[in-house]
């Protein structure tokens, strides 16, 4: 290997990293292909991650968990991507993937709780249900952004697809799985079976072997897929376009099964992941995306994992008569307490929504003073 | 008839068009009439029209129904219209009917949930309950008017008439009559009797004959009554004030009907309207109402309109382990959904939300250019 | 008693009124001391009282009821407070007792709805639900204040408080006891037993008195405890403050107390103060706090009040699925409902939310013109 091509190589390799603004100019001019790259920064940006590689291999974690699951994700990415075209929203939104993030979660929620998969019609529901949480983005983020500064997260694809399965119910095609299992909300108590498990009724595992599994699998678990090598893909894909947020994807899913087990929750749940997901997106959103990195803000992105742990809780038992996941609403609903009074603390240092980009990206600025951060008060937390 | 007689005619059925400025002008100065006069408006405000025949004549459909229903909506409109003059609320709101219409529906909404008919209890209940649909009415519209530019549509009456419902289950004169009724969420899936019928045990009817009843009676079963023959009355009633929002009904309802056989609804459900009363209302709120009406705004109205019927039945299982009636809450959230996001959307000519008059009268004024509009963009679907 | 000590002696009294800004002053300079004032005045802004007398008489009311429930309630008034301070939250706000209040109120709902009392467990649950508690006020407060002019009210408490014992129903060490008794939303109607009575299957006790203890009882129901002695020491503590608070407490929980008995609600509920809590908290924030009192707004309250009540059987039958308490809920709602819609009306003299102090300094402030209320339309309802 010559000079040169070491040379190209390196420099392959860096242009993946961040929010990779190269490919998006390169593409500007190939409409086709500019669709596909930005779709891919749409599955991306679940985690925040404007990247199409990192969407790319988060299609490929769903992909190796299910087929139908990865599809499903790709037919909701390019249905809500396409709506958003179709509605002639902002263009910059639309490329940098925040009109597809929901519309994927929506194929991969319908493509789980409505069955037969690769029927006919579940893939006429995706694309309604899709299209529709592109509406809801729209008009969300008309009712959060301009006044109190912050995006509707996944609240779309919370919305569309509870809905959808709400209406399910009540229809002769509705096609609702057996995952929907309507029950009377009980408190169970101490009769609870907390041992680590990989089946329902299976036998205990070891300790390191059910916390372990129990954190890697809250990372695919996002996406609806319960695997140990989908979710080590997905970690590669996040650690393409910033190696702190797959940090704190980690730290907070372990944040999440740690409050799971201290609260003494259903080890079947604990393993398969179902006590970090949303705990660890929280934890990416508030420590280095909405706000700065600092000692600060890492201490308050672990403690709003721990709140959304208790929130997956919560939103559980009110969702119990209708049988209906929590989806991400505990994400949500945990993230957005923890950020909409970001202007009344002087404590972080918070980044304007239309300047987010990685929280490595967001520390540099920071470093460089004031005038970066849209002459905001951007070195309040230095100066301290 | 001599000619002075004739053109008296004429001009009697002119002066019957759009929203009836002269009689507001000649009734100004005489307070008695005046009230009846905004009354009616009140009630022909439930589907968008300022007009006082439109009201009068959705009142004699009502009355033809039940005279209860019919009594019962002009005692809540009353008592919520003189509940706002008393809280010295905006007289040119007033005087539109605005303080109106959610009261109207109070009334007609607590003589059918409660029983029996005529008796004082009720009575004192549906003031009662009018009178706080024009708080709500008020506080909603602080809430969403400055900022969102969206109105408050039926919400008022929605949340009153549920919290009264839900607050007579736990007393003893509560009067909660039989179509109230709780029970567990249940997916019933493909053993939905979907055959188009008129009892609910009965045997099915015809296509046509199916499909033309459901379609008809959701136009009545807005106003809480049942029936071919107030439906007919009702759509003469808006035909008077506009023939677009009179075709959007009829459209609207037909995609409400559409959207529950296609989903494969319960038959009974569908002849008697329930899956059009909600859907027809948005059509005529998106199609013409809020948006001035172009091919674009027809093609978002009938999307809306799916949306509310999928809505209707997210509403129905989410109510049922109280039994509750979903009202008109799929309208309401269906239509904010679509109308919220306006603003992020070149694709629509929206109408400023205090110069809402007529579909057919925004497009009269949009051709006049942008000056019409109080000085927005209002040309801005002609110049693409 | 020489001249010189009873004027100290009067001076002293005199300066246990209103909202007594010289402690403020000259606890400044002593943090430690300062810290347990104005957690004082966190237990008495329950109540709209910014004194620390009345935080004290109140916690004492509590001690009194159950020495559990008072160190609770202390417990939770030093969690969030403490995290106030920690999140560098507006130091006035803080002094205020306003970061307070919701952290009292979760401590004494903890410690009621969950067992064994004085646990370890219990202990950190009231430590970190207080704490959260803080957040959701200043989130909350960032989301109603800047826009509606309205304060978040007791809502942090409750949805922090309903939150964990969702959350606490799917966990082994979830310590949910008894009194959370999920059932099946039911229409009891005239079955229900509506004698005044203590005991649940016990036997009628008199009109009279029954009726004094459901409104005397209704004063101490709020802070979790169910005494008539509580209650006299907490109205004692009102009194150091606001005369005309304590009158509209009494007033607003007979209020309740008569909707329940017209409406036949359950005479141990009436007996034992539960449908008065909420209403005269209503009464007291609309006559006199929120509003300028006058013989309008002497009115309004008492209709506050009485939706209030009614308020309060909605959302109990709302949440009979999970068997929780409607806590303060039907306190916020009924406020709010009609708080917000405050500008769109000349009938009343809206306090700005920055210089509400108590009644009757609002009474004082107005009387002397417009310049005191910060340049508003003061005198609106003096010129009418």
């Amino acid at each position: 290997m010559d000079v040169n091509s070491a040379h190209r190589s390196v420099s392959l390799l860096r242009s993946l990293d961040g929010v990779m603004p190269q490919w998006s100019e390169r593409l500007e001019s190939r409409p086709a292909l500019d669709f596909v790259h930005y779709c891919l920064r749409g599955v991306g940006q679940i985690v925040f991650m404007n990247n199409p590689v990192t969407g790319l291999l988060i299609l490929v974690g769903m992909w190796v968990f299910s087929p139908w699951l990865g599809f499903a994700a790709v037919l909701g990415v390019v249905a809500s991507t396409a709506s958003a075209l179709i509605l002639g929203l902002d263009r910059v939104a639309v490329r940098a993937g925040l009109y597809g993030f929901n519309g994927a979660l929506v194929g991969a929620g319908l493509a789980t709780f409505l069955e037969p998969p690769w029927s006919g019609r579940e893939l006429v529901y995706i694309v309604v249900v899709a299209a529709f949480s592109t509406m809801l983005m729209a008009t969300l983020g008309a009712m959060l952004l301009p006044r109190l500064k912050v995006p509707p997260l996944t609240l779309p694809f919370n919305f569309a697809t509870l809905a959808f399965l709400l209406a399910a119910f009540a229809v002769a095609h509705g096609d609702v799985g057996p995952l929907v299992g309507p029950q009377s909300p009980t408190v169970v108590g101490p009769e609870i079976d907390t041992s680590l498990r990989a089946a329902e009724g299976g036998s205990a595992v070891g300790v390191v072997e059910g916390v372990v599994n129990a954190i890697v699998r809250g990372i695919s678990q996002l996406f609806l897929a319960d695997s140990v090598v989908a979710s080590l893909i997905i970690l590669a894909g996040m650690f393409v376009c910033s190696r702190i947020a797959t940090a704190f994807a980690v730290l907070g899913s372990a944040l999440g099964v740690a409050t799971g087990l201290l609260l003494g929750a259903d080890g079947y749940k604990v393993y398969h992941g179902f006590w970090g997901y949303n705990s660890y997106v929280s934890a990416v959103a508030i420590g280095g995306v909405f706000f700065v990195l600092t000692w600060r803000s890492a201490l308050f992105a672990a403690a709003c994992a721990v709140v959304t742990a208790l929130l997956f809780a919560t939103i559980s038992t009110v969702f119990s008569p209708w049988g209906l996941p929590a989806l991400t609403l505990p994400f949500c609903f945990g993230t957005l307490a923890f950020l909409i009074m970001k202007e009344l603390t002087p404590r972080f240092q918070e980044v304007p929504i239309e300047e987010v980009t990685t929280p490595e990206e967001h520390r540099r600025l920071l470093g460089r003073g004031e005038a970066e951060f849209g002459g905001r008060d951007a070195v309040g937390e230095q100066r301290e």
